[in-house]
């Protein structure tokens, strides 16, 4: 278990934020212990106080005053990551960015937008609803763009439309020292230097803070169609995506679900599908393009067993669909009263996914752990809720070995400890296994960006 | 002009690299000047010595000697960049990868392969050909994939298929110390940690040695088709690219050639096209989805006057039209025998091309100078080949001041200084213009991984 630090945080310290933003800093302890915490297991570890920003120049005051005093800044988004991403570990100020939440500029014509780091998802595509576009990248959580761009967030489009990191043409970021930079032009691409967008995408908040996110859109589809399938066993179904993938075949979404976790969806969200592993689809073109990309798909799915498609045609019915989907991490948690969820997730090259799926439920089924399996898996990309309770140390033990033998299992086939979930603090330890000698200069780079470690400390890299 | 400085290259470094790679380094003056120039007018800076690398631990071997030293490292591939980025500005060794030329791995079912820096892009295609599976990215010259990884290049396909950027999965690099890393895992997608294979994406040598490169491939589609369409004008060959793009339409390939690039096309490579502005089109997919693309490509050119689109609907008619729009650089050079070529390239966001394109015409105009334009117009990124004499400074005066005016001309339009042709040291001075505060972190990163300014010193940054 990690303890907490003490930060030099002080009165003086609080009088000078409120020199800059007013009454919009607080030290009340719920709001803090809010922001101390995710939607993980992981306790709250509150910062000293929290900023509610409105601007980009209010934040790069708020960096320079705490860096003259070598106190740490935690960027907050929404709070849902995973990892502890947003934990106090050395006390310190959080910068709130849920106000900076304009939408500053749709740039139609150019399928681009430029908003605010507190925008979220679902606002966002609700401003574009009459442009025509969309913003595609679909974590679960209702997430801000500011924190998805931190995490290099994916989610079910991501298998046609790609993440965060093919998703983000610019940011505007306020680095330890104050600085504030801009990362790259509008162009669609740019041979011009350093790939500083990349670099800042993902990196969790520990190299800038993030105060603008630039990000492509895209046109809605002329055709959309999904579809739930049921298979009748694992194997089956995880065959069927990798020949979908194999193939070439642009599914916009191919989700998979084993029967627990479709057991919880259908208690959380009220539903009746059949407790057998299960493919949720979604296919975008032309009408022509969507029905070619169907029979195809119907072809591989019936090879293996899944013939039963059960079709979400008119638009609200595949809302429905979708949002069960994206609660299934709310639904797993729900299987168990007052549980808390150890959300893990791996990815592998697609040729391994059916073998790293399946001696993961072999595992599961031997720890005795309730943990549904659901994933994003045209990446090969899945996700295990391990509902635990945290008090349980017998239980925590056993769910951390679960986990960590998914995650060797996933580095064996030259995979990646985490898919899209990030790092925080509760995956350095696997980070280091990862990427070897390639630490030394993950470290190199946090130094020399943030060389008083002060952005948020004790994340992803130890220095 | 940049001059050149001397490193501290001897004898006893000579002897060295002898005991590391044996007779596979020179100091042959021949082979010295051809390692200090690229295709570009940037006349030749030789290196003090060249080494014919055969494996990454000797790459390792040499760049702690060099290290040791302080003398500079330059990696050279094929040698085809066009900003002076192989010129030993500082003199020092040449590390030549073309002998690291194996193909380490090619992973069918995963979509990836593994090579070493050496292998070219053509040599690549060869070896697949058995396989189903292709390598989209075509600069124009037959480059390694290695040179290709470090300049962040593209080319025709990347409307459709991206850049180095989206199509490197992973990279062995060699770090300024010696040390041996590896960026990434092959998994798809990750959230693990910074993004260090788009750090070294674009790096051109700066802040390590690519010693292997991992790639995505693609299915080769099931149809392919392609056609040439002359148009009236420059205005409505440009429209007619930026309503394909925002129709979301698929292309494969849409290449922008104006008159003058048609003419030194027909010469150089004997054909006889109309010498108007014209696009160059192909189309990847189903037979059904070529055919629906085709249909709404030819009724959007139609509208602007295009209409007479020629076919090339045999593999070999469609090698011949490509392999014209490839040399199109070679062919505009020929324009004027004797002449070297200033090869110069923006990208503007897609609603500004055809403002830039026109402003831009409108100067070569007025400026009395050969230069053809030619672009990869679908993704708003364009080049200019200026052909001029280098020893006649009032011309190289006038074609600085053309490249300029466009440059500054992009960027004012939220464009980049170069697409695709990367820094060198030919854009330095736009890159701070492009840049302006994140230079300095730019710089903290080439100070952090290379603190001693040996590696490919002179290029991207100053220091």
């Amino acid at each position: 278990m990690t303890a907490q630090v003490a930060s030099a945080f002080d009165d003086e310290l609080l009088a000078v934020l409120r020199q800059i933003v007013g009454e919009r800093v607080t030290t009340t302890a719920a709001i803090l212990d809010r922001h101390g915490r995710d939607e993980s297991f992981h306790p709250s570890m509150p910062p000293d106080a929290v900023v509610f920003a409105h601007a980009t120049d209010e934040v790069s005051r708020v960096v320079t005053a705490c860096a003259a005093r070598g106190v740490p800044i935690i960027p907050f988004g929404t709070g849902t990551s995973l990892e502890g991403h947003v934990a106090a570990l050395q006390g310190g100020v959080c910068v709130d960015m849920s106000e900076m939440n304009q939408i500053l500029a749709v740039n139609a014509e150019d399928l681009d937008c430029r908003v605010q780091p507190g925008v979220t998802r679902k606002q966002l595509n609700t401003h574009l609803r009459d442009t025509g576009l969309f913003f595609p990248i679909d974590p679960g959580a209702d997430a801000s763009l500011g924190g998805m761009a931190a995490t290099r967030a994916s989610g079910t489009n991501a298998v046609r439309y790609g993440t965060m990191r093919e998703n983000v043409l610019s940011l505007e970021v306020v680095m330890a020292d104050g600085r504030i930079i801009r990362t790259a032009r509008r162009s669609k691409k740019s041979s011009a230097g350093y790939d500083l967008t990349r670099l800042f995408v993902g990196s969790e908040g520990t190299l800038g803070l993030i105060t603008e996110v630039t990000v492509r859109l895209y046109g809605i589809p002329e055709a959309t169609s999904a579809a739930v399938c049921a298979f009748p066993d694992m194997e089956s179904a995880v065959n069927t995506v990798i020949m979908t993938i194999q193939s070439g075949i642009p599914v916009a979404r191919i989700e998979l679900l084993d029967a627990l976790q479709m057991d919880a969806c259908n208690k959380y969200s009220d539903l009746d599908y059949a407790l057998q592993p299960t493919l949720f689809f979604e296919f975008h073109g032309s009408e022509a393009g969507v029905f070619e990309q169907v029979d195809q798909v119907k072809g591989i799915a019936g090879e293996f067993g899944g013939d039963d498609f059960k079709w979400a045609t008119k638009a609200e019915d595949r809302t429905k669909l979708w949002q069960a989907r994206h609660d299934a991490y709310y639904a797993g948690i729900a299987l168990r009263p007052g549980g808390k969820g150890i959300a893990t997730d791996v990815c592998v090259p697609i040729s391994k996914l059916a073998e790293c799926i399946l001696e993961t439920q072999a595992d599961i089924a031997e720890s005795g752990l309730i943990a549904p399996i659901v994933g994003h898996v045209g990446d090969g990309n899945f996700h295990l809720v391990i509902v635990v309770d945290p008090d349980d140390a017998d239980e925590m033990a056993r769910a951390e070995a679960l986990n960590e033998r998914m995650v060797m299992r996933a580095l064996a086939m030259d995979g990646t400890c985490t898919g899209e979930h990030g790092v925080g603090y509760g995956k350095m330890g696997f980070l280091e296994a990862e990427h070897g000698e390639a630490i030394s200069v993950m470290r190199d780079l946090k130094r020399a960006l943030d060389p008083n470690n002060i952005m948020n400390p004790g994340k992803i890299v130890r220095v």
